[in-house]
């Protein structure tokens, strides 16, 4: 298998580092041969080439079996919304050139952290949910721009049938094999782009008749995930709610730094973690890069197949948390110093 | 002072009928002279006349001095996405009719409610947010339309320089007279809509230099309101992104069933609970009547300029709480059979 290495910006260099070293132990255990390349995006890009998606980042993604990925972004432009050329473009650049439609991210809460969330550990536990963001279109990818005074600015939020069908379907093929507990969360009281996206899934819930389906309001949801996230299973929602949802869901896995996801369409898949290239901490070698090995393990599962492979590194986690140690951002008040691990040390 | 009462859908009845009663307790009390009437929206005034929003509900509305505002929406129209009238279309309406662009939500946590969240009460205690959410612009009133297969929605995110303008002043000048924090949230890294709301909130912040602000990104903001509710103080945000805040931020309060809002503009106040029509529990008697009551608060305060009155009615409900009384919504396992009441019980 032939992984390429896009780490990015900020924390996404420290890692990635990490999941790579974890791809190696596990090539070694299980005598597979994983060969790497790297390629640049973002603002590491920017600055090499002047493109925040080269285009040698696209063809080498293409010819690759699965990408591991770490964040993109940098403070310079988020302060500046007048910059033409910005890190998050080649993000969603190569989402839209790989036809990365299918977002997944699954929201579990190892044991072990129980006490590390805000939410009380009475209302996490046994919570595992499992998010389908759509990834290609939506008001990210809709027409946008501004009058020619500048004084008025547009997105469009859009959406077509197929783009909700598609992923619907692995939504649901993917309750089939979990609590089959489907939500599908709009915002059809307002938006025609949600009312057609309801429309498309009540249909697709047709063909899976034992699929338990409802239909919630983004705002509904936002607040039902923190008050009973238990009654969750499969989420299904689109490119922005998604984007909102799953950030919050967070919490309920104790820290972003925890969260994996995979980006997959009809060729190579995407690995990456959820949280961002989180500049404050960077270069501090402080960062979580479970989120990262996480994001291995759904790599081995999804685009080799590798189940015991992909079990392992589960497992290695759990392990890992059960001996007590912990990244800054999963401590608390209870953790002795000597189990508090920097980014190196918990790879 | 005349008000109107708007009672609409669900248990917007029920719980409008406790905020009147309150009003008419505080004319008592304090010698005031208030006079009623009421008016249709939503399901209801669909039901009696066809239109979500009777031309004669604006007529009365503008001409009041503020309005008592219940719930819209109904379980039938949710479930079909092709309906041509739906009630949320009587209040987009009437908050558009009134230019009732800045919707405040303040969000604080009655401390006789510390445990009734699903968050951790040390991580509660002392938040004191309030939310600043425009009403009248952004994907819920550009424009929105299907191709002429039916097979492609859209909608327009869409803001001008004037409409955050005025809103960003409002926050800001409340800012002033809190903890001197605000919040700007925005997605910036992705919409042209979310750059010029942030070159404008950077612009108007030059004015108010006591001010620290700072800018989020969306999904980031969902997650550190569960996670750090401390850090915020007066939040500002757009319409869409407010919506789906501050029914997540609901959950810092303890129930939806707590949290007032105030519509503000140029002329009439609009008063109104963030919860909505709850058909679940429509016709029980057991819905909260308190983000009612709190409604009156905010209106006797904003649109009358009665602290006094404001204060004894927040009062009235924090003695109530003290006093062990608890509805459905914020009881727990720990309240005697005794205290725990109904709509008008509470009211
Ligand atoms: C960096 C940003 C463009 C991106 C998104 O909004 O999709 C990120 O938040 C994510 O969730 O992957
Ligand atoms: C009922 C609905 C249209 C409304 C909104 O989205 O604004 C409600 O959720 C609210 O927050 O007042």
């Amino acid at each position: 298998k032939h992984i390429v290495v896009i780490a990015g910006d900020g924390i996404g260099q420290e890692v990635t580092t990490v999941g790579k070293q974890v791809l190696e132990a596990i090539a070694k255990k299980y005598n597979h041969e994983f060969t790497f390349d790297t390629a640049l995006i973002g603002h590491a890009a920017i600055e090499a080439t002047g493109s925040p998606l080269p285009e040698e980042t696209i063809t080498k993604s293409k010819e690759s079996d699965a990408i591991l990925f770490g964040a993109v972004g940098h403070p310079k432009y988020d302060n500046d919304p007048s910059a033409k050329v910005r890190p998050e473009q080649g993000l969603l650049g190569i989402r839209k050139a790989l036809g990365l439609y299918a977002n997944l991210r699954p929201i579990k809460l190892f044991d072990e952290l129980l006490s590390a969330s805000s939410i009380k550990p009475e209302i996490l536990k046994g919570a595992d949910i499992l998010f389908f963001r759509e990834l290609t279109g939506d008001v990210y990818f809709g027409e946008k721009g501004r009058t020619d005074d500048r004084n008025t600015a547009y997105d469009t939020m859009i959406y077509s049938r197929y783009e909700v069908e598609r992923i619907a379907v692995k939504a649901f093929d993917a309750a089939m094999t979990r609590r089959k507990k489907l939500c599908s969360v709009d915002k059809a009281n307002v938006l025609e782009s949600s009312r057609l996206w309801r429309e498309v899934v009540q249909e697709i819930a047709l063909r899976y008749p034992d699929v338990d389906v409802e239909h919630q309001f983004v705002d509904t949801a936002a607040m039902l995930l923190i008050k009973d996230p238990k009654r969750f299973d499969v989420v299904l929602t689109g490119n922005l709610f998604g984007d909102i949802l799953t950030d919050e869901a967070s919490q309920i896995a104790g820290s972003m730094g925890m969260l994996a996801s995979a980006s997959i369409g009809d060729t190579t898949g995407l690995y990456e973690p959820i949280h961002g290239s989180a500049h404050d901490i960077t270069g501090k070698g402080v960062a979580n890069p479970l989120a990262s090995v996480l994001s291995v393990a759904l790599m081995l599962d999804i685009s080799f197949g590798m189940k015991a492979e992909a079990d392992t590194v589960v497992q290695a986690v759990d392990s890992v948390l059960k001996a007590g140690f912990r990244t800054r951002d999963i401590a608390d008040s209870s953790t002795p110093a000597d189990k508090l691990l920097g980014t190196v040390q918990m790879g």
